[in-house]
């Protein structure tokens, strides 16, 4: 995130509420998909503790699209972000939001998504301050243009943004401060992966995604995909480093699987994607 | 649970595996509508914390009848317990629990459903030594009939069973050890609760089990309830005592409002409650 966009926003945002500054890239391990087969199964894959002083979190969904949005909030100053809204559960949300007292601050997109239309121009219509944020590759409209490395803050917790392009070029994985808990988007799904025959889509690229931003994560750490379509809610990195049927696999075979899916074009992907262009028809 | 129960069961079930034993029924503080209205939103109710210690956890969903199944498993020993399983979902619960390496060793069900036919049975002729449970008020067919106050253990965990009926007569919750989680099924969902209008229903008793055994839990306790039909996935205590909009009124008022429902005749009644009688129209 550069100087200016900083100075840009400070006018507008609180520095209290939200924070963002550059920061030094995640630290990241080389690996490969041998390295991975040759983890073995540990404690952590059991674990379902949540470390102590973790933030609020909710997970919801919606139903016609899959999609996963997820809550994230400081227990003290109330302060909340929200990733992956949908326009059909804007108002689910926002009264949650309110039942429990919260500030949302930011609204974060994981990536421009093709098969619905984001939340984020809604709340932004509905919540008084509240910023969009998406990747700046993603070529999209919002307040916040994140990059590597930047993070987004409410009250004592933050996130992190790792990049994490293949299934598009503006996909972000947000990593929590504690680093338990990842939101990966449609980068890794639990036991798959995002499509790469669309959207700037590349399979080499979301291979080496996944290996180097993902998979580089503690193994206990929870990972919260974009969507889930067989009644799944978590993962974990250490399972999908054991049980994904796609990532597990060498580079040349990805590329071959990725490269013969022959899905359907999404229902939605000629609204959806222009609309999430200008963060969900609505003016930001 | 009689002693002569327990002396039944010792044959079968391995006394490490599953520990099932008398104790003392929970602390039950006297509650009204009165009460609930007078509880501060305290910061309890931000908390998004586990405690340090607690066991493997995973929600799972079937979408046809949005039935919540939960699986609870000691990271140490591997031991699991599965709540309210689907049939249509046994398999993919299974890989699951495979994967993760676990032992499943109690199939556990909060009430006879009405609504989808429980995986148990199918569980049972899948995973040799498999124990059903369910509550010896529900009229069905099970290896482990529990009541009030009873523990089921899986490795250093264990639930606690809370009689809660009214959605039927055999409805029970599952409290985890550190009194974090609570398994509702249908006697508490997110903002309702279920129906009082077939199968032995009654709002009196619905109302007087919810405030009286669900309500005396912390206000931090997180509910996890055997449906949602609106992508919620948890709630609290706390905020179930502030923002139930059923649970929240008097108890005429409440008694006037199940009443009131209208509710038209679940699809599945016919053919799910017998076949629940006898764990799933398996033989166990």
């Amino acid at each position: 995130m550069s100087a200016a966009l900083l100075h840009r926003l400070k006018p507008a945002v609180s520095a209290a509420a939200i924070r963002l500054w550059s920061c030094k890239p995640p630290l990241i391990e080389p690996t490969s998909a041998a390295f991975i087969h040759r983890q073995p199964a540990s404690a952590r894959l059991y674990s379902g503790l949540m470390a102590s002083g973790a933030p609020l979190f909710r997970q919801l969904f919606e139903s016609e699209s899959s999609t996963y949005t997820y809550l994230l909030a400081d227990a003290d100053t109330k302060e909340a972000v929200l990733i992956d809204p949908v326009l059909e559960t804007v108002d689910r949300d926002l009264k949650l939001i309110n039942e429990l007292g919260l500030t949302l601050k930011v609204a974060l997109n994981t990536h421009c998504h093709a098969d619905h239309i984001t939340g984020t121009g809604l709340l932004k219509k509905k919540v008084f301050g509240l910023k969009s944020a998406i990747s700046k590759h993603s070529g999209a409209t919002a307040d916040i243009q994140l990059s590597e490395g930047d993070r987004v803050t409410f009250g004592k917790h933050f996130l992190t943004v790792r990049e994490t392009p293949g299934h598009t070029d503006g996909c972000l994985t947000y990593v929590t401060d504690d680093e338990r808990m990842a939101f990966t988007g449609d980068a890794l799904l639990i036991r798959g992966c995002g499509r790469t025959d669309f959207q700037q889509g590349s399979p080499h690229r979301l291979y080496e995604s996944v290996h180097k931003q993902i998979f580089s994560l503690p193994g206990h750490c929870f990972l919260y995909p974009a969507h889930d379509y067989k009644g799944q809610t978590v993962t974990t990195v250490d399972e999908e480093k054991l049980f994904n049927p796609r990532l597990t696999k060498t580079l040349d075979e990805f590329v071959n699987i990725m490269n013969n899916l022959n899905l359907p074009k999404p229902k939605k992907i000629d609204i959806s994607v222009p609309a999430n262009l200008v963060c969900g028809l609505h003016d930001i």
